[in-house]
């Protein structure tokens, strides 16, 4: 089957991949300072936003990423008060950390704004959270940010960031881990999105290795689902600055999720044989 | 972007989806007595398997699909030694059957031979156990043969079968649950394949619903990634004749697993907070 140009497809040459939605129109597209930033209506996932061409998230499935790049990490550390977003223009991430009641400070540093006033617009609901007065929303580069920040003033860095290859390649490696590092408390902990376990494996195993050389205790791999990126099957890895037991809740979180729950939490840390051999343990 | 005739589409208009694969040329093409069966080579997912344009498997992530629609399932009951698979006629879930100690027989009973034999030729490594002593291939209507079986003759059912639309619609529905149910012996247990949790939930809520009508003490929906269907996102559906306690195991299964492995058996059983809210509980 061909499909014509109702569809929206993001194919990659290298993966051998295709992923396909359709399309009623195109509701926006602009070249911003950074990127070309779209925003498509679909038939069945509701909005749709891309940068450069690939799936940034739909209406439909974006819960189970914004889900996953925080609530875990959260419980797991158990009392984070000051959390930072490095990307996430998109502010989902940012209103499900706001769900959380210790949480006093949340910055979010996303260098293109153009992504956030498209987010506003048209994804309404991901930014309901922008004017709690816990939020500071900064448009800066995340490298130099994290370069300026004091030591040991973090509680939580998420790294919710586009492709390793492109704008994002400087927040995958060993010299921006040392400088989170640096940046976290103690028993600070950094989540970073880390692409498919299928067809990313190698890259995964990379950035563990480059996390724990960038002097973190210790790393965890986070697996979900995630239908509109390539294969659906995504991942979060979780470092830990300093050893630490991470703590597993067992109740309700308290707010309403639509993924995310105690089980699925624990059950989110179980690695598949494969990664088992990649990531050893 | 368009895809051209190197890639295999294969798309839902109801679904408002598609997936695709990267194709360097079609190996075989048949109609058998049944559906249309045909063989792919993909440049980075080895061989694709469709039926009547449907994926019904590649080389690469297969694994996934075949060792969750097992293990769980003889873990859980814990000394399975009759079982049964309806469909599975590529011959992936017998296989996995087979690494169990405890299994003394398997049936395979797929209506349609021609896909026993296009597999045993283009997906040999799915096939090496087809002349374990242990194993009968029957090639006869799945249906039919669960109405003939002696009651409670069997400890283990696996219901391996297409989309709930079209041939296996017969396998569905709360007659055929019921058949199955006499079949099972007061310990046996189901496991059927059971679509996506995102787009087929209400058909997942309906099935838990067919079973427990049937007669099945208790149901659970196990869910895992399958990246070459729709959404990525798969499941299947565990039913239990009589109350009992499923086991959780806390070793390594004793042979080799590419995804099965204790912790993601327990994992597999976390119910995304959306579907506790669709099947209660």
């Amino acid at each position: 089957m061909v499909l014509d140009r109702n569809w929206y497809t993001e194919a990659s040459d290298e993966l051998g991949l295709g992923f396909s939605l359709k399309i009623t129109g195109k509701l926006h597209e602009e070249q911003s300072d950074y990127q070309t930033i779209a925003v498509y209506e679909t038939e069945t996932f509701g909005r749709l936003l891309t940068i450069d061409g690939l799936v940034m998230l739909t209406d439909r499935d974006n819960f189970v990423y914004h889900e996953m790049m925080t609530h875990p990490a959260l419980f797991a550390h158990g009392a984070v008060k000051n959390a930072v977003i490095i990307g996430g223009g998109d502010c989902g991430t940012l209103r499900e950390v706001l769900k959380h009641e210790s949480v006093q400070q949340v910055t979010q540093i996303d260098i293109d704004e153009r992504v956030t006033r498209i987010s506003e617009e048209y994804f309404p609901a991901l930014c309901d959270s922008n004017d709690d007065p816990r939020a500071t929303l900064a448009f800066e580069d995340g490298v130099a940010w994290m370069a300026n920040a004091a030591d040991a003033s973090v509680d939580l860095i998420i790294i919710d960031s586009t492709d390793p290859i492109g704008p994002a390649e400087g927040l995958f490696n060993e010299a921006f881990y040392q400088q989170c590092h640096r940046v976290l408390a103690a028993d600070g902990v950094l989540v970073q999105q880390s692409e498919s376990p299928l067809v990313h494996s190698e890259l995964i195993g990379e950035m563990h290795a480059g996390l724990q050389r960038a002097g973190f205790a210790d790393t965890h791999l986070l697996s979900f689902p995630q239908p509109s990126y390539p294969t659906g099957w995504w991942s979060a890895t979780l470092a830990v600055r300093d050893a630490r037991e991470l703590q597993m809740p067992d109740s309700a979180p308290g707010f309403e999720s639509f993924y995310y729950t105690p089980a699925i939490h624990r059950g989110a840390f179980a690695q598949p044989a494969f990664m088992q051999r990649i990531l050893g343990g």
